[in-house]
């Protein structure tokens, strides 16, 4: 299978070298950027092009993974190309990419990557989609090349399936970023709370969320509760944060 | 060294059993609760006691690990006995054990523990404190039994501590169980971000939480954000949330 990638940041780097490893060739890397484009494209052994005029047309599939807000002008450049097209924003609508390729969809890999940190995407739910059932079985051989975990998930689904990732995921980083901060202001080390958190986020993978939860709040312990507001009185952000997530949680009991 | 054990909970079964495992006897269980304190003994080979006239007032070592406004009653049973006296909570001062034992302190495991779940007490972080030099000394030796990692912590920065692991763990805890929830609602199943939730709480194991923020918020992607924001507009409280939270991520960042 011949691969265009479009797209050289995190996600396009770890899908162009999962492909290249599971013997798929890349064949070109697209970037504005030329230093990531070569980069990437000397990992891949692919040749790195800038413009749309180099655009190798005849490739089986053109994996696009570049800023949410530049995937329309992309597929715009991908009209009339003989192979499928897929994006793999979890924010994006499919139809973006309508008049596409010979056919197009999404492989969303819900998961978090950076590029310095190695990742198995056998075990990453890839969520994909397509314009019409043909184009499906396209899309779901390509995942499958790359995951175990391949779903179905609609573009209404997918806009869901995103927001509860911010929940989950970004919102939970802030509040280690907080709590790395509220130490730091006492002369503690961040270090100390690492297994807690580690063992936090195990829990759930086998129990739910609201089984293994523990603290003040699910307890009704008015008391802790009121001297934490009282510690964080001089931090009114904090306070708020602290007040609307204990309320939630509270809530969450009846 | 020869340990009564107070309580029979969560936390004074994962402590007995690792004191047993480590060569230390656990001659008594005291438990309000008779059936856990019989449980617990069986499992340390201990006697189980209900009224504070059977206790043995001659054990090396004390250690309370009841619900925090119990240990104030519990510290006065404590009075004249031979050993040093601890209590095992984040959120409780030292000086509630005041006149307890020998000497008197804290010995406060940095861990979210249900019983039904194995936990590596040796990476568990053992925050130490203790009314004089003779007894931090003692409670030292008692702790790296247990952990290899302690470490000295006023009841001051303790309160902190807590208050951060809230944060960190208890909030994000609610947070994977909001997000399940939202997932519910639109047949989708919580198992789709087990990974990246998991890959969250790793990163910030070797990277601070501030360098590896993702999401609309640090981006400044307020129409992903907008979006969010309306797909909420029927569920006030996670709205709420949302707002509150992405504002604070977009603070963090100036």
């Amino acid at each position: 299978m011949n691969i265009v990638c479009i797209g050289s940041g995190n996600v396009a780097t770890h899908l162009a070298i999962a492909f290249k490893a599971m013997g798929a060739e890349i064949v070109q890397v697209w970037s504005q950027d030329s230093k990531n484009a070569e980069i990437l494209a000397a990992l891949t052994k692919a040749k790195p092009i800038q413009s749309w005029e180099e655009l190798d047309r005849s490739a089986d599939c053109y994996v696009i993974a570049v800023k949410d807000d530049a995937i329309e002008t992309v597929a715009t450049h991908l009209k009339g190309v003989k192979g499928i097209v897929v994006h793999t924003s979890g924010a994006t609508a499919m139809d973006t990419l309508a008049g596409a390729g010979s056919g197009y969809g999404v492989l969303y890999p819900l998961q978090t990557f950076s590029k310095t940190k190695a990742i198995d995407l056998k075990k990453v739910p890839f969520c994909i989609e397509a314009d019409r059932p043909e184009s499906l079985e396209k899309i779901a051989a390509i995942a499958q090349l790359l995951s175990h975990e391949v779903a179905e998930v609609s573009s209404e689904q997918r806009k869901i399936l995103h927001l509860a990732a911010v929940f989950a995921c970004n919102f939970s980083n802030h509040l280690y970023h907080l709590s790395s901060q509220l130490l730091a202001q006492h002369q503690l080390k961040f270090d100390l709370l690492k297994p807690l958190i580690t063992e936090t986020a195990a829990k759930i993978q086998y129990a739910s969320a609201a089984e293994v939860q523990t603290g003040p709040a699910v307890r009704g312990d008015e008391e802790t509760m009121r001297k934490h507001l009282d510690l964080l009185k001089d931090s009114p952000e904090l306070h708020h944060i602290y007040e609307l997530l204990s309320n939630s949680i509270k809530k969450a009991q009846r």
